[in-house]
């Protein structure tokens, strides 16, 4: 079957956090594709993924970049499919603050849905909500994926409280 | 027929910004509803509207909240649809930087597709590119869309180039 | 006795900050409770314990999260009982930033006490101040604490001024 | 009846905002004292407040003031009483964050229970829900008015849905 | 004779801004071109500005943006000119935070010469300063306009000492 | 009797801010000198007001200026005399953050004293402590200072005592 | 001789911050005292040193503290005596901006003389201008520290002109 | 041949980011001096410095400088060539804000080319393209260098294509 969702990052430095996307995505049953895309070191290679994304069957495209994280923003620009941004808190970023800003300020008419600082995982996740909103198998996955969230609260708040936070920490 | 997308506000101070999600849905054909939820101030009316959405028909929520914005963040919690986080600028926020951070800094398993300050319309477009994903029809109409904005800088470019910086300056 | 503070978190990361407010109650001899409770993977059990809080004898909520942090806010939100903040700088926060700012910057109507980044010492003995305020016994033990901070500042000062700071400095 | 509450600020210009506080306690029932009391032009006067207060029957200080904000904070090092932090965005402020970090983050020992900025309103409230976790009529009060809120809420989104959003926005 | 500033900005909006360069290159004898060219709504426009600029003999490209502000560093990956990027505080900035840092930020590789928020004077400046590197005469003209900025504070010194600053703030 | 107060800003729309440092200096029976000197636009100016201050009779330098302000460290790089510097939140300056910063976190080895954000009048009173520690008349004078900024505080903590703040917020 | 700069601080642990400003003096030959006294934990202490300064012959005050700072600025209230601030970044402080902003943002009326975070050497050399302002052999150690600085970068200088960067680097 | 950029830094430790600079126009073939200069220890050499550069046959200065980083801008102020500024994180910096701020935020009348924090790399890059500008073999240099960042980014993602991220995450 073919990739639902289509990975890219601005440089494989961003692989760590993008690669929890397709873990994700892998987990709940959602075909993707991942590769390497620069704004601004291969313009034109951008330019043809935005383009080509749509008719070869993507419905989502997540972006990861980080420092003035163009990515996103361009690739959204070029689409009309929903692209989701990653700010990356990459070596050359100030504490990420311009990677969330140049991610999700988007001007009006071009939207990026942003999601937190080095969120590959939640991104991977709201992919796979965007794909399960229109096919219920995924979006069951999802349901199980939440109530694991949930039981591993419970039992967390169970072990605390049978054998007193004193213990816990000790590990 | 049925809403699509479903736009909430924790006040209705928020409306004139919501508002132009609901326009931008208008404009690109999708159907959507529109109500006021508090996370705070109606906690059981917000798990109500989180839990039912889905067998609504729902495909996507759009939550807009300011200050310590738990709106969006919660709802995303309840339900496996996307939920795209609108960060107002109330009177009450710092700059919109509570708004934001509270919204976009969501845990791991738990994503919140944030649009940039006060971007109602953003998130209109945004929750149509989802919908669009799906429905080639509005998928056209955003790629008509596109083609307007386009349109509109090329206008405005040959307006300049015409008659001189200057004069569209006096007006 | 009854535990008259209620203590908890959005994770068992959470807990080496938290356990500070634990060791505070402790020497200041007020009963407390600790558990895990996740506003965002167990909204139920927030809401059950938010909701039986007060009918339980409990006087004062401490709880503490981190990043896009709606623990505190949404329990405040669903009793009238004092409910203390802990912003925790945790692994996907911002400095710290987040986590303040969606606790701190909470909607007028709904108030939560918010301390110091990391504060979960000062989380113990505001909640024990604010049961020393109806209970005199804790007020004398509170009253004691300042005293023994105030002794340890001036044996400090003492040893400086006694033995030079160059000497302390080489230890 | 003797206050419960004793509300100060540093400055008579903080009073639009401290009046807030006024204001809630008297609709919740708790009976208070309001005045001025400046840390760096009456430090003497404060000191004497802060120590006469336990024992002139105050249960809880609310202190408000901006900029280099330090009355909040050196009352609390004075009384065992619990004390609310007011952040004020006063004319010499950069924009709140001053008197926002100079009121929540004091060293471990001293915890001020900071509210929002400017947030007078949230802090009657929560010295009203301290009284009110010892003294039942304060609590219900506090019931009574989280009725309220929800239900204003509930018109306003009975409003919206009847009349449509057009409507609501041309007012 | 031929341009050789390439004056482009996101938006008309911008022009206020971006007109004080063009100012400033007219005032300093140095010939530019100016127009409107939106990253995100017009991409193709955008590169074909880029990648005819060197041959169409422009020698710096001085490029205006705000919010997620992508044109002046998009610009810049496709052209080996120096690019000046402007900031500007635009109504869907933050502040201009977002401004600069998605213009600043740039990885390595790809340089923007980052002026102050909405320094659309300055950009002009900078740019004449490059053209007049090479050809004296430009050189020689900033030489002239830095000897009027400098008589400008000696003759506000010369009156504020005359005159008495009480009688200058009367004004 | 000669100058002992020199007071420079960068340019002459600085001067609302540094004259109140004027006001109190005159106050407190300080003699002093105002001028505008820019660093960046009368460099040499600024070299010889610096070179020259002390034998002059000059005991300490007071310098204010916006965005990047870069008077009050240069100054204190070439003299041994007390710079003190006044961040001014000028038009062109980010919420006066840029102000601060280059004023403030000068290198080891050359400190400037800052102050507030636009606190010409806290400049000028510093001043005259620096004089005050050597001239007690000049100390006598800030002690009567002292003494009447706490008399208006309890004055007008009397007024709202006697007459409610009702009454008060009135006017 | 008499001490001429007394040096505090909050905690003991900031000393070896402080400890810089003890070293300064001494190189340049300024008698001085360092003890520990806290604004929160040693309030009367803090008042009886900054009531007996001026009278036990000091001429400066050197405080430190981190994160809510309330030490410089309350003994400034209590002294008429130039108050140098110096912003501790302590484990409590939030990247320093709460130390910073709480020393340096003081109401009219109250100035302290801030230096950069963790500027304990600077806080030394600006106590000595203060000092030598008056003292002229103090200038003249001042004027010999300036020669000693200047010369150590000439120094530089000419190494990396002599040997080149590539050499220098290699160490 | 006379070197056409001159690199200059406020200090020795500025060198491993300014070497970065140098390294880069080898790399493009374009001649350089790089020397230490310090704006608040060396104000004389600073000033001859600028005053000598365009006679001496410099194009383009880079100067470097962390915290109140006022090299950049002073110099820009005593000549008409484009000066570069490189902000540095430096071990006194706060987070770099401070060096970018006091870089940037030249008033109007005194631009410097500010570029990322820490790009000593690309303010080389800058520098080549403004000598290329003029000189086409540089900007064939930079032609070059452009395509390879390309040629790295399509053999990355040629890897990652054909050997699957997982594969490429366990080196």
């Amino acid at each position: 079957m073919n990739p639902q969702v289509g990975i890219i990052m601005g440089s494989q430095s961003d692989l760590p956090i993008m690669a929890e996307a397709a873990q994700m995505l892998e987990e709940l049953g959602v075909n993707y594709e991942l590769t390497v895309v620069s704004a601004h070191r291969t313009p034109q290679r951008m330019i043809d993924y935005a383009h080509s994304a749509r008719e070869r069957g993507i419905k989502v495209i997540v972006a990861g970049a980080g420092g003035a994280a163009h990515l996103p923003g361009m690739v959204a620009s070029m689409t009309s499919l929903p692209v989701i941004g990653v700010p990356i808190k990459s070596s050359n970023s100030i504490d990420g603050w311009d990677s969330i800003l140049s991610i999700l300020q988007m001007p009006g008419g071009i939207p990026v849905a942003t999601v937190a600082l080095n969120g590959g995982k939640n991104a991977g996740i709201l992919a796979a909500s965007i794909v399960g909103s229109f096919d219920s198998k995924v979006g069951e996955s999802l349901d199980t994926y939440k109530k694991t969230l949930k039981e591993k609260v419970e039992e967390s708040a169970a072990q605390i409280e049978a054998k007193g936070w004193k213990e816990i920490l000790k590990k």
